[in-house]
């Protein structure tokens, strides 16, 4: 597996393709239209996953043709469009069907399905693209008078039924955000940037790296998602030890509901009460639409490094990372793979796990702990010295080469899961958190959850899980979860996996949600975490901003206050 | 100025007194009543202010004896305090003066003058001291039927008018939470702590101490205030660019409202919506009561190391902190003093700053930086170097003396508040926050704002600054002004100064309070900084949350909804 890589190299700013436009997206999986990646092109993860999941391989479920989704006509009367288009402008709205099916989902694995069975409930009647901020509010105006539920979207990557379209109101409109785009302003002094909340990962980390700043927050979403979408769901992303996740990235945000404004000023720190910006953090379209945000941002990193170390014990990676964060040691990267997840990713890489060599036994029990290290060389070099020390108890080193890749690759992995479902096989995600003391039990009891509802109908399944990011007082838990699917009944499994999973994350007393958001997946069970109390509280609050009860229905608080 | 002291040395933990009611607290000013410090033990600082302020230090102006004070007789029945005995139990109500005139005021200006001098406005009816969290609840429902404004009462530090009694209620209850001190659990592993709110800063810390760990939260107030009082007013401590400030620290809270209970479990990170203690965080009890909280407690340092720069000027400071804060390398503690408060400083340490001498004519201009640094020796031993390397340039070291005395001095310092009053010296301060690009305009700005509304009269006066809590985008800066006073004209002389500054901190983009909160003497500018339709939103939640009103009136939200 190690692989002779300089372990030291200066970051060299990369270049993004600037309009989302000019690469069209597919209508019915993730990410790029002219990009797969198929199982087939790892031979060796192939043959592990028809071993463990009994499935053949050569059975094939092709995507529906789009021209099967039945898209009923809008309901929108052209006075409706024409008043829209005032407001907007021409070509700032779309109401035709690829418009409206490709802003009708998410890309949970329900949403995935629906789409390859040409199965969907609802479709929104129209899509607006605001090019400038004044005609949100302007929007939303005329939806409430209306009675028209509106559905703010970003980089529409939501797995959480956050993005669903309900029956029951007059119309329903999609709000595209994406062309609210603009760098507003960058302060190098400070280390802030104002941008418009529509803009994808990508631009932005070009603005901000020509400037010699990052803002260092890399979802898996990364390329497609929106800063809008961040603040909306509370994403981290990969290096969220280093950096934090979004919510300690924005300082000042701008929220437009149908009857306020909320408007956070960025400060450095304040003592004003309650905090405003963190109910707009979260606030999943379910309050208003995000428009603007100021944000953190530091300097590029002069230096990356990686480490890779393979412990003999999921227990013993945990314990490692532990101990580093209890230390203030923490890696900016780090991501600990459990058993499963390490043969799979050793299978991916092309390592048999069950094979007799050295390295393959090694893997079939160990645990695979990737390390990133950024920032000056000074610093670099003491963090990284900081983590060995915890990590070299029961490990081996890999070398460099595992993190890097793994680094280099990490936003080609969703492409895998359409070539999955392609194979018949139902591959989801699950997250949590919990503090270290609970860890290895709740990651025991979701587990066990998991497996049990997988295997509930004889079939097998597998189960994988990884911790990315760490705090001082506990860590992320990340489910990868794969069965055959049930062919005809795709959902009700899911269903009822889900379920099991959530209810054992609950039970064990951890999050509901460590960075995906809650949307109508999760819904049924806010009052759980948050008590009946807290649930009123946030349906005050909903009714304050959006008495109609239009902005995004069904998600986070569900009902319409 | 630069002393031998062992730049390194072995932390120990300090034992601290157990029981606050062992030690009384005066009734008219800051602290222990055993404990003064005169001006007068700092005959350099008196000459010094004696000739800045051109005032006559012979002049006394004595503390109003206790009986002077007109305590109207207790507004509640026989039957209520019967009701109240029953919930809180005997022995856990007081209704006697020193007990009411203790618990009618903070520890602002405007308070101690008008206990100075005798001339309190409202006191509340009666002292509660609930000693389990379950009689909170049925003190709030009492409350509520007979429409009685509840205060809660911390440490009773607050010095932002947030304990002010109104006159509106039937009756006023005050709710001293000291006796709601327990140490519920400490879950080592994670480095949590779960606390009764209303344990005090010295229990506390012993109680962590005793486990090898630390909150690491010093406030000014420390030995007074608690963990409730600082949730509820979102406070900082000296290590705060460590350790975080109190939002930071705090994980899980209770927060015991009269028609909801907000509890927010303790996961390190969460993706479920609007944060709900991010609104119990600031609530400054017009929320409902905080009674208990999960913090997030670090292990004890092992080293502390100190170093004093003194640099040519306020501006040479602030740009060496930036840089530190910008490489993510900021000291522990870090203390910077304008030239005018580096020269008040070293006044206080016997140095004449318009000596003849080398050193007092460095000081004469120059900006002192205090820095700490703590952990284990290899951080300690990292992070001072980055420190070092920023810190170098246009500075001289004066070793580590200066910064290890302030840090052992620090809780002595507003003893020597009450001394200037008793020579008729005004002396109070004001906190903002400000990113790094606005914070010299800011500074100036609201130095000249301070120094033409304190000189307005004629009189002499002095703004001291200094910075103390640093961010990767910003910092707080931290005012003491001092005057004549305006005999029988105290409170509009302080009101005209602080209406002035007030004005030019939020004309110049700044905070309204970086630590001390809104109380009465910030809420009619709440809306400056939040919006109207912000304030709309935090008078919902207080509807929802406190609907008749009675959960401390007139703070924050400053109507009763």
């Amino acid at each position: 597996m190690p692989r002779a890589i300089p372990e030291e190299r200066l970051y060299r700013p990369i270049r993004f393709a600037r309009a989302l436009e000019a690469r069209p997206t597919k209508w019915w999986g993730w990410g790029w239209e002219d990009k797969v990646l198929r199982l087939e092109s790892r031979p060796a993860l192939a043959a592990y996953l028809g071993h463990r999941l009994d499935v053949d391989l050569s059975v094939r479920r092709p995507v529906a043709s789009f021209d099967q989704i039945e898209v009923p006509p809008s309901r929108l009367s052209s006075q409706d469009l024409a008043d829209i288009q005032v407001i907007v402008g021409e070509g700032n709205l779309a109401s035709d069907n690829v418009a409206r099916v490709t802003h009708a989902t998410g890309r949970g694995y329900k949403d995935l399905v629906r789409l390859r069975t040409a199965r969907l409930d609802h479709v929104p009647d129209l899509v607006v693209y605001p090019e400038d901020e004044d005609s949100v509010p302007r929007l939303l105006e005329f939806a409430g008078r209306r009675r028209y539920a509106v559905i703010p979207f970003g980089g529409g990557t939501n797995v959480v039924g956050g993005l669903d379209v309900h029956a029951q109101f007059a119309a329903t409109i999609v709000m595209d955000l994406r062309r609210l785009r603009r760098v507003l302003a960058i302060d190098i002094e400070s280390g802030l940037a104002t941008v418009e909340a529509g803009i994808r990962g990508p631009p932005l980390e070009e603005a901000l790296n020509a400037k010699g700043l990052t803002l260092g927050h890399f979802p898996q979403s990364w390329e497609f998602s929106t800063v809008g979408g961040w603040i909306a769901m509370r994403a981290s992303g990969s290096h969220s030890n280093r950096y934090g996740s979004i919510e300690d990235l924005v300082v000042g945000v701008r929220l437009v509901s149908p009857a306020r404004v909320l408007e956070v000023r960025s400060v450095p720190k304040e003592s004003h009460g309650p905090s405003l910006k963190e109910l707009v953090l979260g606030s999943e379209g379910a309050l208003g639409v995000i428009t603007q945000a100021t944000l953190r941002v530091q300097p590029l990193p002069l230096v990356r490094r990686f480490e890779s170390r393979l412990f003999s014990s999921f227990a013993d990676g945990v314990a490692a990372l532990r101990g580093m964060a209890r230390e203030d040691g923490l890696p900016d990267m780090a991501y600990l793979a459990d058993s499963e997840e390490t043969k799979f990713a050793a299978a991916g890489e092309g390592i048999a796990p069950d094979a007799d060599g050295i390295a393959g036994r090694r893997l079939a029990e160990g645990s695979l702990l990737l390390m990133g290290f950024e920032g000056t060389k000074e610093r670099v070099t003491h963090r990284r010295r900081v983590a060995l020390r915890h990590a070299r108890a029961n490990s081996t080193s890999l070398g460099s080469g595992p993190a890097e890749r793994w680094s280099h690759e990490r936003f080609e992995l969703p492409y895998l899961r359409d070539s999955l479902l392609d194979h018949g096989i139902l591959v989801d995600t699950v997250e949590t958190a919990a503090r270290w003391s609970d860890l290895l039990a709740v990651y025991d009891h979701a587990k066990k959850a998991l497996q049990e509802a997988l295997w509930k109908d004889g079939t097998a399944g597998l189960v994988l899980c990884h911790v990315s990011h760490a705090y001082p007082d506990g860590a992320s838990l990340y489910y990868t979860f794969l069965a055959p699917q049930r062919e005809g009944h795709e959902i009700e499994q899911w269903e009822g996996i889900k379920a099991a999973v959530t209810e054992a994350v609950l039970d064990a007393g951890a999050a509901l949600s460590h960075h995906h958001g809650i949307g109508e997946d999760h819904a049924p069970y806010l009052s759980r975490v948050i008590g009946e109390d807290g649930l009123v509280v946030l349906r005050a609050l909903k009714r304050e901003l959006d008495p109609d009860g239009i902005m995004n229905p069904g998600t986070l608080v569900m009902g319409s206050a």
